[in-house]
């Protein structure tokens, strides 16, 4: 049977201040759209009861991704105690799986980005279960067509054609430098690394037992006392060691064999402020405007976010990010969105935890 | 007998979005400052028993005043139902007094200024009220000595001098062109009007009933059931059909006698945010903060304002105004304070009076 977990994992600073450590990215409603979260729930709810669906979380987000998706069954959410990163996570969903159904493909998906068109996805998302069950000794990723020469994307090669949009993976690639990205888009064979998968449960396993031994017998022993009154102690005694490692890095990467399947799809990741605008557009003086009360006069480019209850107003101001949340208010250059790390970190220097 | 008239009437959006319709700024506190109100009363506090000194305010302030200055016996603080400007303000005051002392000599104190040094204030002050005393048939303001060519004033020019700092007033000028403000400066007999006067009562009474009757019989009127219970219904009746002008207009540049008392204090107009640095002073990169609560990184030039427990976070930006208040944030140019006013307007036409 197919299921599917999304991972919700990840603080993020990179949307500060309306992220913080009580509220990541993945659960933020920005200009009034679905969250992230429920917009990654909606591309899989078109192909799943809510029954087949899980979320894994930090476990202090559990009850903030159950109001989040209230159609989940409580038992459909898998909550970590620490972050261990995708590896664990995926495997932890895996183990888990397979003692509800020895039977089980299952698909992961972020939450992490803007995906349109919804159909286009769904509908590479039923293929990319179909060539799982089809082909029950492969690992499948999906393969996001590339528009521009990113830098910051792994990349994935893509092989022998087996159907229409599944494709041999030839070979995964590291983040490239700006003339091999271009390369990479002009030859069309290559794919951006989604971070979306599908396979059979005990085939993942079996690869995460050979790469990541620790891992796998970790996250096995967890996952035999999950639905017992043990779950947590568990948890609490294994989770916490296992070593810090992705998915990609540590099974992807090293796996005899690895389908893409296609997905020709807008794929926007809301990794910063500046992303908004690929979101929710911009007015005719570029202002991006993700709250319901702006006044904004002879100001140009620039991305305002807030709670709809709480005014910005700017007059004569150029490229800038604005963002107010109840406790903090940010202002910064644009040009300076991808370091706001740098200025949380400040942040967190001065007044500790209290604005993270 | 010595009275202390401070005029805190005007709502003042210069410092939106802090200052309000109902929160003036003469009532703000910045920077962990006294607000200008309570600067102004410990001014003429230093010279009078605080039963001689009153407030003049619009009546939805008086509540705010009171806590403000607690000092101040309830008579002693003075409501208008609508703001007359200063010439009915000050006449208001005036015939209220009459009424209370028939030899009443009354100071009129503005709210809208930083004064330093305080006891050269002060000691200015007193010298007006001999002067009044002195010369009880002459009206007396304060001139402050001009420390740059300011075309925003209105200037006095001394003639002979009475005493240590006490001329005659040999003319007012409006607000003069940049050449001529020079010419002011350089020749060393000129003054800022600064709206700050001592006066006898019945002096004052006189030369308002010669030239401005039509305001000294409804003052007169009012002010004759001031201490009655029919004080407000005749206020209501009389105060909102007086004219609006200022008490320079209407009295002071037609009375027959004039002095001025030099003043030679920094006099410092907290009439816009970028007036604020000549109050607060800037760090070494130039930032103006009016906040417990800032992290500025690589920002320079910008003036912040906001209370403590909110935190306002830059990153990257120069020459900007930031100004947080609970229910609106304002961003905009150093070089466009002074067109907040535009602004504030446009606030206005979209969101009514919410944010005024």
């Amino acid at each position: 049977m197919r299921h599917a977990v999304i991972m919700a994992g990840g603080a993020g600073t990179r949307l500060w201040p309306l992220s913080r450590a009580d509220l990541p990215k993945q659960l933020l409603r920005l200009g009034g759209r679905a969250s992230l979260l429920r917009q990654s729930y909606e591309r899989v709810a078109a192909l799943l009861p809510p029954e087949s669906i899980y979320v894994i979380t930090g476990r202090d987000h559990l009850d903030l991704v159950a109001r989040e998706l209230p159609e989940l069954p409580a038992a459909n959410l898998f909550g970590e105690p620490v972050g261990r990163d995708t590896a664990n996570a995926v495997g932890l969903a895996a183990a888990i799986l397979k003692h509800r159904d020895a039977d089980a493909v299952m698909g992961v998906f972020t939450a992490d980005h803007v995906i349109t068109p919804v159909e286009k996805c769904t509908a590479a998302v039923d293929r990319a279960f179909t060539a799982a069950e089809r082909h029950p000794d492969a690992l499948i990723t999906m393969g996001i067509r590339p528009t521009r020469p990113e830098t910051g994307y792994g990349y994935v090669k893509r092989g022998a054609a087996l159907a229409d949009g599944v494709f041999e993976v030839e070979r995964f690639t590291e983040k490239p430098d700006v003339e091999t990205a271009r390369r990479y888009l002009a030859g069309g064979d290559y794919y951006w690394n989604s971070g979306m998968f599908t396979w059979r449960v005990d085939t993942v396993l079996h690869q995460l037992a050979a790469h990541l031994p620790a891992s796998h017998a970790g996250l096995r022993d967890i996952a035999a006392v999950w639905d017992t009154p043990d779950r947590d102690a568990r948890l609490e005694a294994v989770y916490p060691d296992l070593d810090k490692i992705s998915i990609d890095f540590a099974v992807m990467e090293h796996a005899p064999r690895v389908l893409v399947v296609e997905m020709d799809c807008d794929w926007i990741d809301v990794g910063s402020w500046t992303a908004l605008e690929a979101v929710l557009g911009a007015d005719a003086d570029g202002n991006v405007i993700a709250t319901k009360s702006a006044v904004v006069l002879e100001s140009h480019g620039n991305v305002l976010a807030g709670p709809d209850d709480h005014l910005i107003a700017t007059l004569g101001v150029d490229d800038l990010v604005i963002v107010h949340s109840p406790d903090a208010t940010l202002i910064c250059r644009k040009a300076d969105a991808q370091r706001l790390k740098d200025l949380v970190a400040e942040v967190h220097r001065r007044h500790g935890h209290r604005y993270q």
